[in-house]
C-alpha cells in the first residue's frame, strides 16, 4: 500500500480572495463541489474577514451552510483572523478553523494591525474557546521563511512558535511561505528540525510559486517527512498585502508530482482537471497548473 | 567562499532547434554573446546535424568561427549526432563536443535511426578520435529517466552506460531528462548512486520543465552532490522527436535558485535578464524564466 499525502485545497479561500473578480456564493459552491468531486480530502472554503476589506469572502456563512454534512462529505475549513472571525465561524457551524500566526512583526502589523505577540495572545484565547466548542484548530504561521518587510525569518523563531502552539493544543501547525520566497535547502532544514522534534503528523506546509520553486519546496518538505500540504486549484492565489506574492502551488501540479512519486493523494486527476478548468472559467485569471497542458494530453492518451 | 555550480546554457542549440523561427547567424551570435556577457561559464552554441532535418542549426561552423578566442573567452560546445558531425565540428575548430547516447532503443531509433548499442559503438569510435585530436567530449544520455516510446528507464542501464563511457575517457557524462518526465525522488536516487560510485566532478544533469518539476529535479540532484547543470536562456527548448517535451529548465530560474541557496554560479542576474529578453525578442516564442516577473522586480528594487 502506498504512503498517503494529505492535500488541502485552499483555492476557494486563498485563491479567490486574491484575484480581482468577486464570485457569487453559487459560483464559490460550484468550485468547492468540483474540487471535492476530484477527491481532494479537505478544502478551505472561505474566511470570516471584514467583507469591506475582502469583498470576495463575504457570505462565507452561506457557503458553510450549503456544505453541511451529510449532503457534502468533504471536511471544510474556514479561515479566521481574530476573535470576531472565530465567533462568526462558530455561529456558522465551522468544524475546523485556520488561525494565522506571524513570524515577523512587519507582516503581523500589515496584515492584522497587531504585533506578532499580540496575534499569539489572540490565537491562544481562541484556541481555549475552540477546545471547549469542539472545533478543530489549524494554526498557520505566515512568513515562516521570509517576510517582504522584515527580511529572512529566523528558523529558531518558527520552531519556538510551533512548539508553543502544539503545547497549547493546536491540532495542526502549517508553515506558510506567504510570499513564495523560500528555497528548498531552507525548507529542508527547517522541516527536518521540526519533524525531528515533533514528528510529522501535525505539521504541514503551504507554498506559493512566485519564484517557480513551489514544487521544489514541496519535494524538500516531503524529504523531511512532511505529509500535509496546502495547494490551490489551478494555481489561484496570492496575498494582497505581500508585494510580489503570486499564486499558491497548484493542486494540479502537486497531485501529479506526488502521485508520480508513488504517494496516494486520493485525488482523481481527470476530475481534478475539470475543477481546474472551472476555476479558470469562473475567475478568468487562474493560471492553471504549470503541468496542465502536459497532464491533459497524458490523461487523454490513457483513456484511448 | 561559496561552493560553485557550473551552468551550461544550451539555449542556442537545444532551444533554437526546437522553436519555429530560424534565426540568422548574426542573431544566433547576438544571443550567444548576450548569454556570455551575463557570465554563464559555458554555452552550447549549435549542432552539426543535417541542415535539411534541422534548418535552425545550419551554419554552426560560421557561429563557431565568429566565436574564436581570444575575442570571445567563454568556452563553447557543439553537439554532434554522428561521425560526419564530428568531422564537421573538428573542421570548424570545435574544442568541446557533445555526443548523444540513448537509454532506450525507441528513442535511439526515432532520433538517430540506430539502436542504443549502435549509437554506443559510434560514440566510442568518435571518442577515440577526439582523444587524438585533443577535443573534449561530453556524452549526454538521452531519456535517462523515461522514454516516450519505451516507458520508464531502468536506472541500472544508465549506471552501466555512465561507467562504460567514463572508462572510455569521456570528459563529462550528462543525464538528460529529454522529455521532462523525471520526478525528484527518482533523480535523487539515480544521482546519489552515480555520485557514490564515480564522484560528482564528471557528472551533470539536463532537465526539461514539461511537468513543472524542473527546479525540483535540479534541487534533488544538488542534494546528491551534482554540481553541473544544463539550462536554457528564457526556457527555450524541447525535443522535436519527443512527444510532449517542452522547454529546458530556464537559466533564469536555475541561476536564481542556486544563488539563493548560496551557490556561486558566476552569473550576473541583471545581465542575464537582458539575454533572456533578447531570447524572447529574437524567437517570439521563448517563455521566459518562470520566476522572471518576480526576478526583474527584485533586481529593480535592489538598484534603487
Amino acid at each position: 500500500m502506498s504512503e498517503s499525502v494529505f492535500i488541502t485545497d485552499v483555492g476557494p479561500r486563498d485563491g479567490l480572495q486574491n484575484q480581482p473578480k468577486v464570485l457569487s456564493i453559487d459560483e464559490r459552491l460550484q468550485l468547492v463541489r468540483a474540487i471535492a468531486a476530484a477527491g481532494v480530502p479537505q478544502i478551505e472554503v472561505g474566511s470570516f474577514v471584514s467583507p469591506k476589506a475582502v469583498p470576495a469572502m463575504a457570505g462565507t456563512d452561506q457557503v458553510l451552510a450549503a456544505l453541511e454534512a451529510p449532503e457534502f462529505a468533504t471536511p471544510t475549513i474556514a479561515l479566521i483572523p481574530n476573535m470576531k472571525g472565530y465567533e462568526l465561524a462558530r455561529a456558522a457551524g465551522a468544524k475546523t478553523v485556520t488561525m494565522v500566526l506571524y513570524a515577523s512583526d512587519g507582516m503581523a502589523q500589515k496584515n492584522a494591525a497587531m504585533s506578532m505577540l499580540e496575534t499569539e495572545a489572540v490565537t491562544l484565547d481562541i484556541l481555549k474557546l475552540a477546545k471547549q466548542d469542539g472545533i478543530e484548530v489549524i494554526a498557520t504561521i505566515a512568513v515562516s521563511f521570509e517576510c517582504p518587510f522584515d527580511g529572512p525569518t529566523d528558523p529558531a523563531l518558527v520552531q519556538t512558535i510551533v512548539a508553543k502552539f502544539l503545547d497549547a493544543g493546536a491540532d495542526q501547525l502549517v508553515l506558510a511561505d506567504t510570499i513564495g520566497a523560500a528555497h528548498p535547502q531552507q525548507v529542508r532544514e527547517l522541516t527536518a528540525a521540526l519533524v525531528a522534534t515533533h514528528g510529522s503528523a501535525q505539521l504541514g506546509c503551504h507554498f506559493h510559486d512566485t519564484r517557480a520553486m513551489g514544487l521544489a519546496n514541496v519535494y524538500a518538505a516531503v524529504e523531511s517527512g512532511i505529509r500535509r500540504f496546502d495547494s490551490s486549484i489551478a494555481g489561484l492565489g496570492g496575498c494582497p498585502f505581500a508585494p510580489g506574492a503570486s499564486g499558491n502551488v497548484a493542486t494540479d501540479d502537486i497531485a501529479m508530482m506526488l502521485q508520480q512519486m508513488g504517494f496516494d493523494t486520493g485525488i482523481d486527476l481527470d476530475t481534478l482537471m475539470e475543477a481546474s478548468d472551472l476555476a479558470e472559467t469562473l475567475t478568468g485569471t487562474a493560471p492553471g497548473g504549470r503541468s496542465k497542458a502536459w497532464l491533459k494530453g497524458y490523461l487523454a492518451k490513457q483513456e484511448r
